[in-house]
């Protein structure tokens, strides 16, 4: 119990926290914006076939109830902006063209909620998918903008939605990068992707740096020509 | 041998070319310009210790042939530009800040050359790495704008420096995504990647889309942070 002299500087700090060391997430209720997209609805599926407690939203209730009862699994389905209220986390898997007047409509609604930004603005010509550059740098940092009561973060870009749709694929083999400016948010959303069988929900920087992650999608879209497959990534070494 | 009215109207199509089938690499010489620096001496180190014919070059032949000796496995060096001429297949490991006028010096031996681009534009603040934007859009453009007569590709942007260095680590389970415009370009890029143990060359798209592979580092650089690794990526389902 005696301070000595030799001892390492370091040796008060405290033990650095185990990144794996996640948050109990099971409990919390998932909306998933745009949830009638083949995005969301797969990310909805997934979820709730993990025994997540799912709310997808769309525009129309009735859309949206369709789509629940379609997905099984307890899922329920809600206008937008009262999926996002009675949800602790959102996931915006709306399409790129409509992200910034959705969030608009809806920045009362989502304010304290950790909201999950997915969305990959690309465009595409003969050539096939190219990036495109928001004013804000990115999806996620526009949502950050528009969003300022939010807990933004993003994450989910680099998944097949044919497989996260198939009953039949019983695991999805793919690591879900997490983007965000808290811990504890991003925390939560890794431990959220977890639920998933296959899934790793890997901390991957602040959302400054959340373009690539977004605009990669159009390198997987080139791959799945390529080779005829699903792809997604694995990070190695963690 | 009779043609019937019931036949596939696609029988008549060339079958797809296996995009696994590449060409026999291992007769190639590859230069690595930046050779002396981390990136460029684990690429030459793997690349020469799977049996490549490597020249690693730099500004003074006399570093070059020092770092050569160094690594051994038949390693040569030489001035950038001896370099660049006697080698096939030139690969760019130099310092996004010395990239262009590097890139301009050598335009006249780099001259019908494949050329492997593999430099990230990063800046560095207190809060970590972040993306760079070229005005080209990318390294790789960059490269393409002051090499016209080149064969420009992009690729091996995904590595860690310490593992390719260290002889100890046996196999690199890292997948290289490969980026260009020509395909017989990028598959002979792809096969010298699948020369080292661990590698596979995966082609990811054309270099309009090789911003966010490039700066897709600053993502891994925060990775690395977190979980104290060395992280790669692996495409999935390919």
């Amino acid at each position: 119990m005696t301070s000595s002299s030799s001892q390492s500087p370091d040796a008060a700090k405290p033990p650095a926290r185990d990144p794996w060391d996640l948050p109990d997430v099971s409990g919390l209720v998932v909306g998933v914006l745009g949830g009638t997209g083949d995005q969301g609805r797969g990310l909805a599926y997934r979820l709730a076939r993990a025994g997540q407690k799912v709310i997808v939203g769309s525009r129309a209730a009735e859309r949206a109830e369709a789509a629940a009862a379609e997905l099984g699994h307890g899922v329920a389905g809600a206008a937008n902006a009262d999926c996002a209220r009675r949800s602790d986390v959102v996931i915006l898997a709306v399409p790129w063209e409509g992200h910034a007047k959705t969030l608009r409509s809806l920045a009362d609604d989502l304010a304290g909620k950790i909201v999950v930004d997915c969305v990959n603005p690309l465009g595409f010509d003969k050539k096939g998918a190219y990036a495109i550059t928001p004013e804000e740098g990115s999806a996620a940092e526009q949502a950050a903008a528009l969003l300022p009561d939010s807990r933004v973060t993003a994450a989910f870009h680099h998944l097949s939605a044919v497989l996260l749709q198939d009953p039949a694929v019983e695991s999805i083999d793919t690591d879900v990068m997490v983007l965000g400016e808290s811990r504890a948010d991003t925390d939560v959303v890794q431990a959220l992707a977890g639920r998933v069988t296959g899934m790793r929900g890997v901390y991957a920087g602040r959302l400054r740096n959340a373009h690539q992650v977004e605009s990669l999608v159009a390198n997987l879209i080139s791959v799945n020509r390529r080779y005829k497959a699903h792809a997604g990534l694995r990070v190695t070494d963690v």
